[in-house]
Order: structure tokens, then sequence, then C-alpha cells
């Protein structure tokens, strides 16, 4: 919000900060999509931005802040469906995961974040920030399909999340098979399916 | 196998270079592990091991060719079980599976490997050879399984690879959680289950 007056050439130097964090953000993604995160650098940034290193330093602390910030605005956000059953939430979290892993350009970025995760505690904890937003959807419809009785006590939000992206994962960074509709029903059939029958047996 | 006299010389030098290949692919696997894919260079495989870039090009004829004989000597060669029942079979994979998930170096390996292959044409073929590899056996346990009525015809090979190996890559390299006991069990009660429920109801 802007104040009167006075403000107006401060109001234009924000502005002008904006739009060169924004071109500093744009151009860290690009890079990161073209060269995985081995070609993200501070120099190329600059280079490719305009935006010298000082300005971009005096913005992002390190690497992995910057690259933090431009996963973040440029990444997914994922939809909570409510369709009031489990199997049909799913089915929706699903399609949108498969939909994202065959176009988005996270899909192309994440495995190599994944790989520097491996060596870098703070890459791993941009890794963590970024998985952690990604699996929020399932913990809320897994906990909302528990209060109506579709999902047994010993089933976790984790372990649905991991019988519906690990097979998608799989297939798009694993096997690189194509994700086809009938594999994505079978999976969510599968995971409702494992759930649902904990219920009745297990209650 | 040797023959006898004047061969002696000659076989001397054989086992000279079959030393320095094995230096060579040990060292090659190293970096890999250490800094990933981006970190191997002909240089520093040469510099690390004293056999010369010369040598190595006469055996590799490229980066990518070192590296998957790399992988492919050091790597993960699966068994296959034969337990009698295809949750049986399926319990002693998945139970492989998350044994070397948890320790081996291919684990901390692979994702390198899978980020290089989303732009690297000749790095995805050595990727597509190492997960062929790796996931061979569930072609032979779904087979077999089918030929005792406990998998229907809907449900290929490759949904039960997925099934499987899905969860608990999913666990090691998204999640980042511990692969322990009774996820990988219920991951194998949920795979051998959903592929008997589809025997029981499609046939």
């Amino acid at each position: 919000m802007t104040r009167s007056g006075a403000d107006t050439s401060g109001s234009k130097a924000d502005k002008r900060v904006q739009r060169s964090k924004a071109v500093v953000l744009a151009q860290t993604y690009e890079l990161l999509s073209e060269a995985g995160i081995g070609g993200v650098s501070i120099d190329e940034v600059s280079r490719r931005s305009g935006v010298s290193k000082t300005t971009i330093y005096r913005h992002w602390p390190s690497r992995a802040a910057l690259l933090l910030e431009a996963c973040s605005t440029i990444g997914v956000t994922p939809q909570v469906p409510d369709t009031g059953s489990f199997a049909g939430d799913l089915s929706v979290l699903a399609a949108q995961f498969a939909d994202e892993l065959r176009s988005a350009r996270w899909a192309a970025v994440l495995p190599s974040i994944i790989d520097a995760a491996e060596r870098d505690p703070e890459l791993a904890q941009l890794h963590a920030v970024l998985h952690a937003r990604l699996m929020s959807p399932f913990a809320v419809v897994t906990e909302r399909a528990r209060g109506r009785g579709e999902v047994a006590p010993g089933r976790e939000a984790a372990d649905v999340a991991a019988s519906i992206a690990g097979p998608l994962f799989y297939r798009r960074w694993f096997s690189r098979e194509h994700i086809d509709e009938p594999f994505v029903r079978r999976v969510v059939e599968d995971s409702a399916g494992a759930a649902h029958g904990l219920a009745v047996d297990g209650q």
C-alpha cells in the first residue's frame, strides 16, 4: 500500500526493485529448466537478467535462497478437492498430478533438486519445502475421509500420498512411460480400495 | 583361459589392461557417488585413476559409455524370487529394494542419472538400460503368478512394478522418510491385493 505525495518516487523505486526481482526469479527458473541445478550460478543469473550480483545478493543471501523463491513463485500450488468421497478426491488429485507431470516445467526441474538434495543440506531443505507444499492436499483429503469412515486407523496420509504420487512419479521419471488415463484410474482405484479394504477389515 | 609358453607376456599385458580398466571403473563410480553425474569428466577420472585419457578413450568411446559400464559392473543385479505365491515373490522383491534403497550406493547415484536423462539423450539411454535391468524381475514373477490365476488380465507387469517400486522410490527420494518394515508390508499387501481383487472381480 502506498501513502501519498512524497512517497511517489519511493514507490517508483519500489516498482523498479519488484521488476528486477521478478526478472531475476524468472531467469533463475529458466536456467534451472535448461541446465539443471548445476547450471544455476549467481554469475550466470546476473548475466542473463542484467541485474548486478550485488543487487542479487542484497535480496537473496545464498543461491539456495534464490532457488527456493524462484521455485515457490513459479512452481505448483495444488488445489485441494472436496468431492464428498475419498475416491473422488483422490481421482481429482491424481488427475492434477498426472497433468502437471506430463506438461509442467517443474516436472523437468524436480529431479535436479532431488539429486542436489542427496549431497547438499541447504538444497535438501529447499526440496523439503517444495515437497511438503506439493503433498499437502493428501493430508486434508485423507483426514476428511477418515472422518467419514472411509480410511482405516492404520492408513496414514503419508501412505496415501505414497500410493498415489509413487506410481505416477515412478512412471514420469523412472520408467519414463506415458502417464495415460487408464493407468491413473488404476492407481486411484488401488489406493482407495486398499484404504477402504483396511477400513472394512480393520475396524 | 591362457594357452602356454609364448602367451605369458600377452597374458601379463592383458592382466594389466584388466586391472587399469577396473581402476577406471571404480574411480568413475566413486566420482559419480561423490559429485553426481556433472562431476564425472574423463579428465578427473584420468587424474584420480592415474590412467591416461588416451587409454580411457581406447576402452570407452564416450563419457556415457564409461558411465554405463561403471554402473553395470558395480550396480545392482536383482535376484528373481520363486516362493510359489505372488504375494511371497513381491514380498521378497520389495524387501530387496527397500534394503538397497536404505544402504546401496546406487540409491544416491540414480537421481543424478535421472536428472541428466531429462536433458541428454545418451544418458537417457543409460538410464533406460539400468532401469530395465532393475525392474526385470517384476515381469518374471507377474507372468508366473498370472499362470497360477493370481493376476487379472488387465494388470500388466508394468503396473505391478509401479505399485511396488513407486511408493518405495517415492519414500527414498521424494518424501525422504525412513523405509520401515511396516511400510514395505503395506505396499506389498496393497499391490498383491489389488492384482488379486482384479483377478477375482474381472474374470
